[in-house]
């Protein structure tokens, strides 16, 4: 007898869906796999990850201060050698020093306090204050692997059953899905509107809020993504008023996803902080719960692999900040070199360092070549090179506006909203009669079915709508912006090549 | 209103417990910062904190060889420079090299395969194959954040309701305790026995299985840590065949807690995974489920801090090894360094190789330190110093038995079974009825008193008991082995003198 079978495993892992790394890039890794055994067997010979925003994994580099840093602190024993002089910047070993000093004993190989390193937390603490201009307590701090377990901690924290309900954005990141279905709670979802940007009306936040009660769940807290993943929504602070009075008024915990702070690529728009929205309109710690997610994954950094992030806890009384703790202490601790990180991207090198200049030239290279591929014309930057130039003609395309938005409006029934920040567009495609009924003869999904295809017939890596959630009916996928700007034309020249025969395929 | 209260959270939580962190410890640090603030104001000038196994925060040095990998790959642009020659082995830069070139693109900051990156999982299952002689699979290896997570993950996936049941036992870590009550289930207890140095019957495994049984809870897995946690125990290899045996009949997922394999002292010991044990039965894939946990936090390296760990899972059909991935991928991937520290630890220096030397050098003088804390008389080495004379003649210990053990053994009221392995002692204490009362009258439970007094009275921090879970009736507190050799003359001294002056001040 098999002691676990899919019948006698939680209903709730079943239950529970995560796209980002689902059927489609499952399958990615195989085709990558067979092309590696069996090169020239597919009419491409790489795989375009544009699944996941994971920046180095498709060519951007690190920051050089915070890998210095990094380094000097896993190896203190170089700290006061010749030679390390040599090779690493001075604020990078002053700033490694000062980390060291912080930790009890100098010791990055042990566990530290539940919540974080404390000197970390008071650099975390200063660096929101230097953002937001209202005071930040670093015992309001818990750092933490990257958000993603801030998120659970919080669902744990506050589902009971399948009566308590959680506010979520569709489309959503769905990792709060996961999180409410492995938490045995009921997702309420709350629709953003595409036709006007995928705005976030409050009317639609209080729709659903009755909605829900009258079906006896009780809306516990409220998620919201500024910027939005996978929308690119960059919210007005005007809308972020109203939705912090709505959550005071209901009594809702206020969970705010912030992990794309540094990534605004409009000048109409610029990150604020839902606590400093909160602050700014007079509410204290008594006034309303809100909890800031923060992660060293995105931003001009994208260190997804250094599992680092934390989040902001405020309006919660003692007793519940103690079931915070004990939650966070059970796993110990996050780990150290994430927790450094943390604080270093809350306090980068400052003007007169000698880190500065070299700093802020990467971030800043880093910041807008995402913001040519989220928005601007390639045509308008160095970036517009013969590649290009070939690309764009073989494709017969009559202008030179070659971003990844642009492509997907050109392309037959497709409609894509502008990337106003994080790192996606959500592009909804209307797909023929007939290649719905394929993907139902297929047993899957429209998206699912256009994906797959795309991905067999080009390598490249999109996530079905599906995911994230969609109107019943319309039909999208992601794409990250995060392929290298040399890469793009590359890949509108296979998706518009594709996109063209599969229409034609399934023409009624 | 507030949105929060203890009346509204989820329940579990409210239920869930972690002594290792607990009360005891929250207390120790406020100590700690009084100290701090008001140099002075305590009998003691620092803590000592005997709570957790986190060596390093307690002086214990990684392991060179180690770290110098680590900081290569956090900034490997240093690599092909000619000061770094100078500054790391050659065999660490040639390691680092090679782990980059696993890594897609060299790209430490990305997000890696939600199982860990597939080299570094090829690397840990040839380890594992030495280690054991028979095959590991890289596909069975999921790398996680230390050995916490992983444990949550199969909890997560075994436990339904309140009537699945996972067999612990007692006294355990309170890790398993913590996450079977934050996923629901219920804690079946299986009693080491103190009497025979903590051995672990299978009469007892019967007998709780079959209580358990008609009280209607289906008992899902068995939880065994080995070496033990808090008992120091190391099972025999028969021991586990029957254990084995057990599980294979009754269709139990057998949970290995196996993270102190480097933590053997005795010699007529030795370390056996149950993977091998089983193998070496005849029982493949088809027979039995077992999932080993393996930590970078303990061995000889205790690199807690860098929150690295894999388990490896055999015995599972793919359907829910895909549930397992789905669950893995929810929260990306652990952090690339804790995977990288993971490799190494399971793959570190040959004979030969340039560190070789002095890695054995240092692993070896952790390890004998160890053990000689665990163990051996101090009066055999070379740290039976002037301090230790001075500490055992004004103490007017009659001989040279300044271990740990010996220490607690002399004590009034207190037996102390030998740590055979791990980095633990779990003495037993008799307390007279009128403490049991007075910790009656403060509410709280004896052995918890007795450690509040004892850190109030002398910075020294251990854990009650009840944390782990004991008899009924019986007293017990966790001490680690890992201050430092010079310290533990001053732990013993302070414990000695508070514990005569406790047991005076409440004799009947």
């Amino acid at each position: 007898m098999a002691p676990v079978s899919l019948d006698t495993i939680n209903p709730k892992v079943l239950k529970c869906e995560y796209a980002v790394r689902g059927e489609i890039v499952t399958l990615a890794q195989a085709v990558q796999e067979e092309l590696k055994s069996k090169p020239g067997s597919r009419p491409f010979d790489e795989i375009l990850y544009c699944n996941i925003g994971n920046p180095q994994s498709l060519g951007q580099q690190p920051i050089t201060f915070f890998r210095e840093v990094l380094a000097l602190c896993d190896h203190p024993s170089i700290l006061d050698k010749s030679e390390t002089r040599g090779l690493f910047s001075a604020d990078a070993i002053e700033r490694a020093r000062q980390i060291l000093d912080q930790i009890p004993g100098r010791a990055t190989g042990a566990y530290s306090h539940s919540q974080g390193i404390k000197g970390l937390r008071d650099a975390i603490a200063a660096g929101i204050e230097a953002r937001d201009g209202f005071p930040a307590d670093p015992n309001d701090i818990f750092l933490t692997d990257g958000a993603s377990p801030a998120v659970h901690l919080m669902m744990q924290l506050l589902i009971r059953s399948e009566k308590d309900g959680i506010l979520c954005p569709i489309p959503q990141y769905p990792l709060y899905s996961a999180s409410i279905a492995l938490h045995g709670g009921a997702l309420v979802p709350y629709y953003l509107d595409e036709a006007t940007g995928w705005g976030l009306e409050v009317s639609e936040l209080k729709k659903q809020w009755a909605d829900a009660k009258s079906k006896g769940i009780t809306p516990r807290a409220l998620v919201v993504i500024n910027p939005g993943n996978p929308t690119g929504q960059v919210l007005a602070e005007n809308n972020q008023k109203e939705i912090v009075d709505f959550c005071k008024k209901e009594g809702l915990v206020l969970l705010a996803d912030e992990v794309y702070q540094e990534n605004v690529y409009v000048p109409e728009k610029k990150f604020h902080s839902f606590k400093k929205v909160a602050r700014s309109m007079g509410y204290g710690e008594k006034d309303i719960s809100v909890v800031s997610f923060q992660s060293v994954s995105k931003g001009y950094y994208g260190e997804c692999g250094k599992r680092g992030g934390y989040m902001e806890v405020t309006g919660f009384g003692p007793e519940i900040r103690e079931q915070i703790y004990k939650l966070a202490s059970v796993n110990l601790c996050s780990n150290i070199s994430g927790q450094i990180l943390a604080s270093l991207v809350m306090s980068p090198p400052k003007v007169g360092d000698e880190s500065y200049e070299s700093y802020s030239a990467e971030k800043d290279g880093i910041l807008s070549s995402l913001k040519r591929r989220a928005k601007q014309r390639l045509s308008n930057t160095a970036s517009y090179t013969v590649c290009v130039v070939y690309a764009y003609y073989s494709l017969g395309i009559s202008d030179a506006q070659l971003t990844l938005e642009d492509a997907f409006n050109k392309l037959d029934g497709v409609t894509c909203n502008k990337a106003e920040g994080a790192m996606y567009l959500f592009p909804c495609i209307r797909l023929p009669e007939k290649a719905i009924k394929a993907a139902e003869a297929a047993k899957t999904t429209p998206d699912n079915f256009y994906c797959r295809r795309l991905l067999n017939a080009t390598g490249i890596v999109f996530v079905p709508g599906s995911g994230f959630g969609q109107v019943l009916g319309t039909w999208h996928f992601r794409c990250t912006i995060l392929p290298q700007e040399d890469k793009i034309p590359a890949v509108v020249s296979r998706l518009t090549e594709f996109h063209k025969s599969f229409m034609e395929e399934f023409r009624e």
